[in-house]
């Protein structure tokens, strides 16, 4: 039990969210953690023998996932999509709010839903996209895009797209419109649930992450 | 006919030294696409009719593979990843050189390779990286990451990681060693192949490309 913990975050936006719970909880990630031109992977914590690594919010839940690292940050979106057996993820910390949704183009239609029994749908998120027209009884082809997912009812790769919607400003700016919303989404503490059962600082974590939430949750 | 070619190009460094290439085959995008604070998607050229997309690099051929785009350019990493039928790769642009490599702690070693029928990978490359165990008799357990893959076997994710390597000193940076080199990188022209046997100006293009390497080869 001497091997330090390890704390996976993800880059970008949740991490300026995160950053102050974490700290209330007992992670303050070294001055190099926030050296932009660093090219380093894993970070010392003060105060305290965790180490931060901060890596793409899909790998944070597979780092955890496998044990790799015992606890980490992202979002209910990466939960739900992978729904890997041995992530447990027991805070939900009200940060990173956003929705997962259907968007189609506007006006002008994709094919038509009612009566359908094959759509094709791009996604970043091909298991929650199945899952879902699945439960209209609608088999989703998904085209796997990593990014970018409002070109591609423009350019004829799909009628829909499933994606992330905060604002709903880039659906606008794409002539897309939210037909549907698949997932409320925030970011959750996640930890491994093996380590979880045998490594008790992994219950402190747990506790003290929900303590950094009481502030917030008294206001 | 009449509607416009669509041409994908990948985010990040290619794109650089993409440009010029680009420029001497006609194809020079409009002053946003070097506006950094733009959030489009798309873009026109000047001169041209064509649209420019710029996407994430594996997103380049998926987009070219169903036909949304017709041509773009992209790693051969990424056309040998994929492997998409629909998906021709006539040009070598001589450009994005790396290779992609196997690697794994310096002297401390992963499990031993010599005998082994089985082993775990961390790799964004899940075919390639099972396809060159397959051939040495190794059933290889790929661990898809999207990034970060330097740490994984310092976590204990996997004992080796399949992964781009361009001066080595990322590798060197966290501990590992080169041990062996699957595939000679550089970025290709890529054309959707129905596109190119019914369009004509698909096959214009690759000659238009073609001539733009010709100073380079003549140099």
């Amino acid at each position: 039990m001497t091997k330090p913990l390890t704390f996976a975050v993800p880059k970008g936006r949740i991490l300026d969210e995160a950053l102050p719970l974490m700290a209330r909880a007992g992670l303050v990630p070294e001055a190099a953690f926030h050296d932009k031109a660093s090219r380093a992977l894993s970070f010392a914590c003060e105060g305290s023998d965790a180490r931060l690594i901060r890596v793409r919010a899909f790998d944070v839940a597979t780092f955890v996932a496998h044990g790799a690292a015992q606890a980490g940050i992202v979002g209910s979106d990466v939960v739900e999509e992978f729904a890997y057996p041995d992530l447990y993820a027991p805070v939900d910390l009200q940060i990173g709010h956003c929705r997962l949704s259907v968007a189609e183009p506007v006006g002008t239609g994709a094919e038509p839903l009612d009566g359908a029994s094959h759509l094709r749908v791009a996604s970043k998120y091909p298991n929650l996209t199945r899952r879902h027209f699945e439960r209209q009884g609608i088999q989703a082809e998904v085209v796997k895009l990593n990014g970018a997912m409002e070109l591609a009812p423009g350019l004829g790769l799909a009628g829909r797209i499933v994606d992330l919607v905060s604002s709903g400003r880039t659906l606008k700016d794409n002539g897309l419109a939210e037909t549907g919303v698949i997932l409320q989404v925030s970011a959750r503490l996640i930890v491994n649930r093996a380590a979880y059962k045998t490594d008790p600082r992994l219950g402190a974590l747990v506790e003290a992450f929900r303590a950094a939430m009481a502030p917030r949750e008294a206001a």
